[in-house]
């Protein structure tokens, strides 16, 4: 089976993503302390953040490739859990006052609104230290996972890009230059979650391409965003659209037009099809419904 | 030899402690990007944190935990530059005008000074990344040693600590309260130290031990500077002393006076000699001259 015919029967697939958010959110669960921890108000803002409602796309891509690998989903518990932490470090940062200042997310106040800078700083910082945590307890390969992550999503990857999405003198010009905040702020860190998967599951030789998959998908992922900034809905982009013209920031909508902004997506689209079918997967059927998803941003 | 003779012929143990910073220094230019890197304003600011002429104590307690069983000083080089990664991280974000407000560090601008606030922010983010980077890159036990440091300088331990500092509402009543700041803020770190050194040594039995030692000389460490900070001057505090009393900060002279103090100080110091005296080190002179330095602040 390619993975274009997993993508087609859609039934199966739809299911296996509907399973996903709970999943993560009981591994979530299982490795976040509880608010009544010392010190209380932190661990409070902490659960806030992490449970506040997310599709869990990370853990799902995770879970993908893991079992896309042939392995048990249990495999994949501790890097989906750190991915979903990971991420939701960044994004109480990003929001803070000297960044992005959004007081708003999926509709609940933000962390800093809530508790004040401080406490979001370090809600933020106790979240990526937690993330290493849950992945350095793994019985095999804990430190291999940790380096995986670590190089996502520090100055090379994550932070990285959120550095450069500061300032437009930092950039590389052109196209170049956001391709290179999208590949930093979001492909890196889908790149090593996808990775993670084929590591967990014990496919070694598998983590080069699982790796590509997940940076193009990513890549297509904040491609679509560019687009359906300017011609979504909050339902289908899952947050308020127009944003990226309010702020003034570079997308690929603004550089390339529409149009091009649309070619550019699709031609994302087609490298991660084509990386996942290099992908010798008993199973692609759930990676395949993830970038499905990505591409229709429904549900 | 016991670890008090060890500490009475001071020469060898002078000599030893003079050695570390220069190897620390060295660990840390291996392992932190060059300036150059992009982003260059990022990896320029990561490099004015962590060069800024500290004493590198706590790598220094990670070689002398790792040579002290038995082990060459090479095993410590990958966990004593994470461990002194992420102290400078925290003191980044100590630094924020949204914490402590600090303009000042060792006589030279903090980083939200030169660089903004959100740089400050991700310096601070990318630097513990990069502590978990190094250490997960370990060829054995990178796993355990990620473990040990994540919960040392998570919500359990160092960012607790900075969040219960924030508000004495939030902290239990008394000196207990101030001795569980120090036990999260410092010792939980100095602990990690102690620990990761043995565990590269692969003197596994020794680790419950070794943590025992760090804590202890955490938290001598940090009554000592509760006493200094009313009685000495700023080349043995390492800082402007009276900032306690400035920021109307709860400390162990304020709850028991000066002498009170010494006498909790004192304590500590007996308590970490009596924890080193139960390790059964090959050679106790490193980390007794560690402690004799806590114990005089001198350099």
């Amino acid at each position: 089976m390619s993975a274009n015919d997993a993508a087609v029967t859609g039934r199966d697939a739809a299911g296996w993503l509907g399973s996903i958010t709970a999943w993560a959110d009981a591994q979530l669960e299982r490795f976040t302390p509880p608010a009544v921890t010392r010190p209380e108000r932190l661990h409070t803002a902490m659960r806030h953040a992490v449970f506040a409602g997310g599709k869990r796309l990370r853990p799902a891509l995770v879970a993908a490739l893991c079992e896309g690998c042939g392995a048990e989903r249990a495999a994949a518990e501790r890097p989906a859990a750190a991915v979903e932490l990971a991420h939701t470090y960044s994004l109480v940062h990003d929001d803070l006052p000297a960044m992005d200042d959004d007081a708003l997310r999926r509709g609940r106040p933000t962390v800093h609104v809530l508790w004040g800078d401080a406490t979001a700083i370090l809600v933020g910082d106790a979240l990526q230290a937690l993330a290493f945590e849950v992945l350095g307890d793994l019985e095999r390969d804990g430190g291999a996972a940790v380096a995986i992550l670590a190089r996502a999503i520090g100055a090379a990857g994550m932070v990285g890009g959120q550095e450069l999405d500061l300032d437009p003198a930092l950039r590389l010009p052109g196209v170049e230059g956001i391709v290179d905040v999208h590949a930093r702020k979001t492909a890196a860190l889908f790149g090593a979650c996808a990775e993670l998967g084929a590591l967990v599951a014990g496919a070694s030789d598998q983590r080069p391409t699982a790796r590509r998959f997940g940076v193009e998908l990513g890549l297509a992922f904040q491609a679509v965003d560019d687009v359906l900034d300017v011609t979504g809905d909050s339902a289908s982009l899952g947050k308020t659209p127009g944003k990226d013209a309010a702020h003034e920031r570079d997308t690929l909508v603004g550089r390339l037009g529409l149009d091009g902004a649309r070619r550019c997506a699709d031609e994302r689209i087609e490298a991660a099809r084509s990386a996942l079918a290099d992908l010798a997967l008993t199973d692609p059927g759930p990676a395949a419904a993830i970038l499905e998803r990505v591409v229709r941003r429904s549900s």
